[in-house]
């Protein structure tokens, strides 16, 4: 008998994703999905990828939730906190949204709004010392989307000391359905396809969040909206500090060296989102530029996989002690 | 100790696939990977959704695919055949290629041309009485991939004698997958996106494997290129046997209580692609049309899934002795 | 001093496209441009690729549309026969929407509902005879843009006796546009890319027109909805014949020998819908099917614009005596 | 009778994109199109879109070209220098390749390799003075498409002295008719559908170029590969100068506001590519980061209208004296 586990939202995206992950682990066992207005209906019925999964969506009732051995929220920001309030100590949580994720109370308040619920244990096992933390975790807040992709290719060009912290630029790129499932007229399939188009240009949430985690000080952050269902491309470019030899690529690969699902790729290979779909994989490069002598990082993700499910799930397993890619797969699905 | 298994062909679209599938089989171990000019190069440079898989492309050599348990051809049509003949008896075969599915001398002279090199063991689980053929079978020629869309559609109608065999009327849709990882001008994404364009119209070769499948008799057929990287969409219509009492869909119902792959949707959903991308399983909806009377089935497959790579997988399976379903997902990956 | 044109439903996809090729219209002066939840904002802010157009968007007012010399209502279905009825005679009105399209007041009823508001002059120039009508009209209900791609393919070959009108099988696919740009779920860009859905299938509100329009009286047509914003490629096939010696594309060639905008592309070329892209052009191939001798007429129109609004600016040419190609483009915008 | 204009290398997308542009011009004529591999074939059976256009591709002749009024040359970079050089003085040549934009010898042997054609008379007329010098010129070197979305982008920014012009970072993604039409296998539609892919990171040619034409002195150029077949998305970030309070879209504004072309958007609205398809627009709008103070700007256009072909016929119309925005559009096509 299996882990018994349940997930809260499971009629959004990254909800649809945390079902497909959870009903092909072998540890786990999917006890309950629920939802608001879409309660009631089969899974299937939501997700016709789930085919033959014989579960209908319940009302996201704290008692269902607290029978379960693990919850996975993945809720709008702001619904998990009062959510997960609920819940007994002894099931193990794993927020997907934002409500959990940062330290500092006024840097929620300034781009969430709200009161602060307080942070958890940060969900990015790929920084250091975090999988120790995260072994010994009941409640995890899992990286935003376009925070793991730009964490990943930034922060440990920061720790080494081989990167300035004052004049970060990142511009990434994310697939729709990083936007939700809401039908809203910018997404509609029309609208997306062929165009690209920037927004929460100059201020965007993610921003403190990308700071916590990387030790950034100084850091714009320009979100795009790209012609693609799945994926986010994250350029990071970073001034060299001074006197350091720099050679980027290194330096992430020996950060790198023993995390399964972060792939420094061989030198000249850059990363591209559609090799990375449908797995929990971060692909990275790096470079000088020649001409401004910027560092320039590359990386690559799912935003559903390890932008999120896949990220919630590697986190599950190192906070039940089991070896982190179990269920998860570092290959992605292409073309 | 797994079952060793080759793979030649593993450039292209259908051998990343089969790469995928196949390291990802609790039975199998991947021994080698083999290709043309691409030889010698590692795989994760050939398909990057693979990194982390430490295999070199070898040269097509028959004495190292005779070193394997099975192995799978992804070969151009008319180049599996001469390969095929040197293997020995006691290694398993399954051609992803047209070369030994039609019965027909002269039906494969009149669409492929050159010698027929003779028909082996049809790959199509789901047709009545395969299963036990395949169980037993060391040479199989796994269904082409408009064939697996249309037949699955088309053949429970025909064999319980609710539609007419003579004038069956198919227009299929393609992902560009299909179409092979040839660079040609047509193929380009430029031209391909936003784009929706026929091919091969009126004389394709896969009618007379979708004529030998079914039982149809007349058959016109109309491929289409569509502006997405997999899936096929297959809208099947046939005129209704007079005074049949024809429910399409009770007739599939029943023909596909128990395979695994194939799903008849809930009454009036219909298929679409996406929800069967990088899974094994077919969608199927029927109905009678209200103007025409005539019966519409649609089917939707991932091509490379229950289109190639998975089936030939799920023939393997069937030809081992394993379970049907082993190393393959019914789970579609969406959005 | 210019003919003063108004546009009804101004806010949605049709609307737009009629207003880019107003302002471009030697002709024609854009007086007022009206919607409904939109009224009040400038039109560069409901449609940005019209840029510096300085027009705000008006409430639709019967006594503003009555002061133009032209109006055309781009607006739901049933909602213009209303509005039309206020219309003072002098004033020409083009309806690119469904209500005065049908002759039959039962098929109405059966495909629409509601009552049926009766039919004014169709709007095809391209159907024998129907230019002179169309010279005399004041009121032309346009063609639908699924009808336009099926009628143009499909109505020279009844006509002309060589093909049979019980049995037509009809599979169009078209770009998201068509769709309209309401938000709705299934229309998001997330569940429309990567993926080819039916809709409607066996019951289509578009047969009785193409029945209407071209004479055929049994028609299977099933819609699809392609991953791409615009273009409808339709695939018509019909039964020849017996005894009549059929060149399909001989048939479509004589019959479209003076029409500006229907091209039959040379032997052995089939239409692509990317290559109509932002034009008026229909293009047209047939062939007859090697296996089955089913006639097949491939088709390819810009939905918007031979199957909206550059129709609707082709019917008002004629109306007002103007060349028929004035303001509108044969070509396409590729890739 | 108009002015005579041919096009050396209409075989590609710029020159199928100009050929376009030039029939439907008021003032040109189009006289000869020339090609290589596909010399002696029609217009149409090469781009499609432009059916009905009843012209051979001819071999790249100079005589033939002497005799036209005006040449646009749309080679591959390094072809154009030795045909120009056999033109007759008095025939005006605008040359959308890079042989002629550099004045920088150094800079061109850097990025491009072989002997400096030395530099015309640049293209790009919305800078300041341009226009005067374009309408004495005989030849002009069109601007590349990046460093048109990125020098409308930052040039005006640098003049004013509102941003450093020492630590430039851009992000320009475009879709994949900026990479031409060789059959590349990266370029297939099943590896751009769907993918986001860097290129040239660290290092590309139109860096020189950017910096020549803006004053920049450290620039950090990453372009992408962006799902889509037109369209450059640039973002570009400066340091704002201290002291200088910078309204950098207020700057914009004022540089642009006699430009036909290019558009501020309004505050807070942000520019996306699919609303320049098929124009000659150029989209733009800036804002400061809350976080880093950075100067961000971000434009949009149609990489083969005003970043190619567009632009170009807008130089030629300024050559001869003709009003700049004739025979092109400012509204693009959507959706």
């Amino acid at each position: 008998m299996g882990i018994r586990v349940a997930v809260a939202g499971a009629s959004g995206y990254a909800g649809g994703e945390l079902l497909r992950l959870i009903v092909g682990h072998p540890e786990f066992d999917l006890v309950a999905a629920t939802a608001h207005s879409q309660a009631g209906l089969p899974v299937a019925a939501v997700h016709p990828q789930l085919v033959g999964l014989d579960l209908v969506l319940g009302r996201t009732d704290p008692a269902v939730l607290a029978d379960a051995d693990l919850v996975f929220l993945a809720l709008p920001h702001g619904e998990s906190a009062a959510l997960a309030a609920t819940l007994p100590d002894g099931v193990r949580v794993v927020d997907l949204g934002a409500d959990h994720r940062l330290t500092d109370a006024a840097a929620w308040g300034r781009y969430y709004g709200g009161e602060h619920a307080g942070a958890w244990t940060y969900g990015l096992p790929e920084l250091p010392g975090q999988r120790a933390l995260l072994a010994g975790a009941t409640r995890v807040a899992a990286t935003g989307c376009y925070a793991v992709a730009t964490t990943l290719a930034l922060a440990p060009l920061l720790a080494a000391g081989a990167a300035e912290p004052d004049d970060v630029v990142v511009v990434a790129a994310s697939g729709t359905s990083g936007a939700g499932r809401s039908a809203k007229p910018h997404l509609l399939g029309s609208e997306v396809m062929g165009d690209l188009s920037p927004y929460k240009v100059g201020a965007h949430q993610h921003v403190p969040e990308i700071k916590q985690a990387t030790g950034a000080t100084g850091l714009s952050f320009t979100p795009v909206l790209a012609p693609m269902p799945r994926g986010i491309l994250a350029t990071v470019t970073a001034l060299p500090v001074d006197g350091v030899p720099a050679d980027p690529r290194a330096v992430l690969a020996q950060a790198y060296a023993d995390a399964p699902f972060v792939h420094v790729l061989p030198e000249g290979v850059w990363p591209h989102t559609a090799a990375t779909l449908g797995g929990n994989s971060c692909h990275l490069q790096a470079t000088v530029d020649v001409d401004s002598g910027r560092l320039i990082v590359v990386s690559a993700i799912d935003n559903l996989g390890k932008g999120a499910a896949g990220q919630a799930v590697q986190c599950a397993n190192l906070m039940l002690g089991l070896p982190e890619t179990t269920g998860l797969s570092v290959h992605g699905i292409a073309p």
